[in-house]
């Protein structure tokens, strides 16, 4: 069994920190660096290159709206055709980076209230991969599991990997439980480990309702700024491990 | 005689505008596409793209200090070396909207303040053309005359061009006056076409105190924001074709 | 016939202008100022209270969404209660510099997307005049007629005067039509003055349908960034005065 | 003897935190609170304001220049005329929030490089406060002990009381050594306390090169983003309230 571990990471701006990049750095084996739109700048997206570079942590970018005050998770009108630009920029602007530092971009994919978005409206998800496929028909796409976003990408000749929170809930047609609800978020690590062992069993995630739900994932996210996140990625780390299984990065899963 | 007729251009922001980047974009053979720091953003900046790539204008990207309220023209003490990574991040955010619409930029430079903290610090220069190197060993290097930037894009195997403005004075070290004092913007057009017209018999340009100074230069470049802008580049344009020269873009000048 | 003539003044940003602000300021009774939301800074609203105590102008505070590269304009689901914060810090800041400069605001409202927003909920409008009215309880509100915010705003006690738009289309139901349909904006000068000779006449406008909608209104506005602005409002002012009426601030206009 | 123990504080962004606001709040007596420019926002001002009411502390406006990327510690060269607009903006944004909140700023001052700023050029403290004491005569300004701030605020009818930093070094001028020098900074407890056991002792402050230099102050400054900020404000506290002393706030030590 091999699991790609994945969390957002590089979510400060300027001065100021989110989650604890270095720490979780060093367990993670794929990273999604925020690109300067809704966290992170180019001081901080080079430290992330250098530090996924020196731990074999396959790269990605993680695209968001054009909000700094809420962090790219509040929900706006903007133009599908405007965000596909937005979201094209940026992409350039980490490859840049990972490039004159001697790696790659491998992986790609939306930040915060953008999938959310895509939910009411296709459009947002299928110009942002569009463009994506455009500027590289070798990245990856670590899409939600029964998401467009994954069947979407296929269709382009992009490679999906399936995706699942470890820290968050989902409902009964497996999408995440709005952060606004109590038991969004699932930052206990007793449950965390139980959750990861359950999915590791049969491939099965249970909603809050209670139902088993069979999920074709093979990579777990943990949010960089979830309360207790380093402890939760490496209880998902051990859950793997102590079943036999390996952390691998998502370009050795990729078919 | 062959002269590269240059401008910056995509200086509006959002719903702002500048100058005339369409009429200007049909009168030049380079354009430096200002990349969302001082000036731009991803929509503008795609716009410029297809305009230069309509208009067979060399696409360049002019890269700004962090700074929309100032516009990129106040000096600050930004570490050198965070300047290069925003440096970086804007040349490659314009890199990859270019290559989605099937163009490429082809040279690259500093606008505002950056020129003039580089007469003070040659670090911040030195710092982004490597940076500029390091990500494209083919790039254009538009430089003023007699600047350490050309002497030092030069010493890292970048192609160099010389570059005078039409539209600025010079003092007698042909430094530009600073945009403070009076006279140092020059929009008469008489005036233009004759200096023109004299750096096109011999090489010269007349200083501030009425000094003849040979240039090397092969670049004439128009600021967007000059008021009379495109009857500026037009009086260039003029002058060059009526004496027999032609207008082309950096691309064929640079050796 | 007493009308003020409105216009939202100051929208630019740093180097970058939208209308044309000094003419407007001599055409004008009231002018709505962007406060550094959506458009303006601290800079240009000074210019913009000098110029309105110059000319006898009534002065409001514009407040907007956080979002400079949409120009207020993109709704977002930002907290009805964050957004609260956001227009108190506006019109405060406006306001400090109105005292400084021997002035005083005297009215405010909404720009752009927020009155889109105000009308899928009323927490973004009730939040916002509850705020104004926690300020400064004699603050005049220009409201759109037969909108929530006219009936809100007198329930809690601030004087209302009823607004209509000179450049605008309206529905059957007195609502802007949206910008994005076409024939939204009105910018023939005939057009906007038999309109405005019909509105003096017998109090009413037409819809794009045709219909006659009686409106209880008398300011009228001009958005500086409508094509012809100045001629627009040149047009608003020479209809009132030529019908014997006279263009006065909102001040006078409050009962 | 009498001690105002003062901190800087909401020095965060959106979802981003700097030190420990909650606990500082509950230590301090006086809080400098960021308003937006180089730190805070409305949501953050909003909860410092109340959290100051609700402990007894004095507020001020901490005024800092436009620079969120480089938290208002780039010194730049901005027009001293439009940082003071920006600093009665922020200053009026803050002081509009208090007044809705049932509070009042009591004094303000600069943040950041806006101090460097002003040893070069003296007209950056000149005109921000002369735009202080425009807006309100009774603000009352913590002037680092012998700076050109205090005897010009003086000279403006304005209250001074002296500050020193109990985190920072000073030179032999009484000048704080640059925060990019080794020892800058003072973090260790035991260091801390001595250094205020002495200035509660003899009024004296000793510098790097050893020198004892005589201090005129009544306000002791801990940087809220100093790691241990939290000890370090209990560390003062415990010294002044064990040496019979009590920590009041600015406005009952201003004469």
């Amino acid at each position: 069994m091999e699991i790609d571990l994945n969390s957002d990471l590089g979510e400060g701006l300027g001065r100021w920190r989110m989650g604890d990049d270095e720490a979780l750095m060093k367990l993670v084996s794929s990273a999604n660096v925020a690109c300067g739109f809704h966290a992170g700048d180019a001081v901080i997206m080079t430290r992330m290159v250098e530090a996924a570079k020196e731990n074999g942590v396959a790269l990605g970018a993680h695209v968001g709206l054009p909000d700094i005050l809420g962090f790219g998770r509040i929900p706006m009108k903007i133009d599908p055709r405007d965000m596909q630009k937005h979201a094209l920029y940026q992409l350039g602007a980490l490859s840049a980076i990972a490039k004159v530092n001697g790696y790659k971009v491998t992986h790609a994919g939306t930040h915060g209230a953008l999938g959310q978005m895509a939910q009411e409206n296709k459009e947002y998800i299928e110009k942002i991969l569009e463009v994506f496929a455009a500027f590289d028909r070798d990245l990856i796409i670590a899409a939600s599991v029964k998401s467009h976003a994954g069947t979407f990408a296929k269709s382009l000749g992009l490679r999906v990997v399936g995706k699942i929170f470890a820290d968050r809930a989902y409902d009964d047609e497996a999408r995440l439980v709005n952060r606004r609800h109590p038991g969004a978020l699932i930052t206990d690590l007793t449950e965390v480990a139980r959750r990861m062992s359950q999915f590791l069993d049969d491939g099965t995630i249970t909603s809050v309702s209670g139902k088993r739900i069979k999920v074709d994932a093979k990579c777990v996210l943990v949010h960089s700024d979830t309360p207790g996140a380093v402890e939760i990625a490496r209880a998902v780390r051990t859950v793997v491990e102590d079943g036999g299984g390996r952390i691998v990065p998502l370009t050795e899963l990729a078919a």
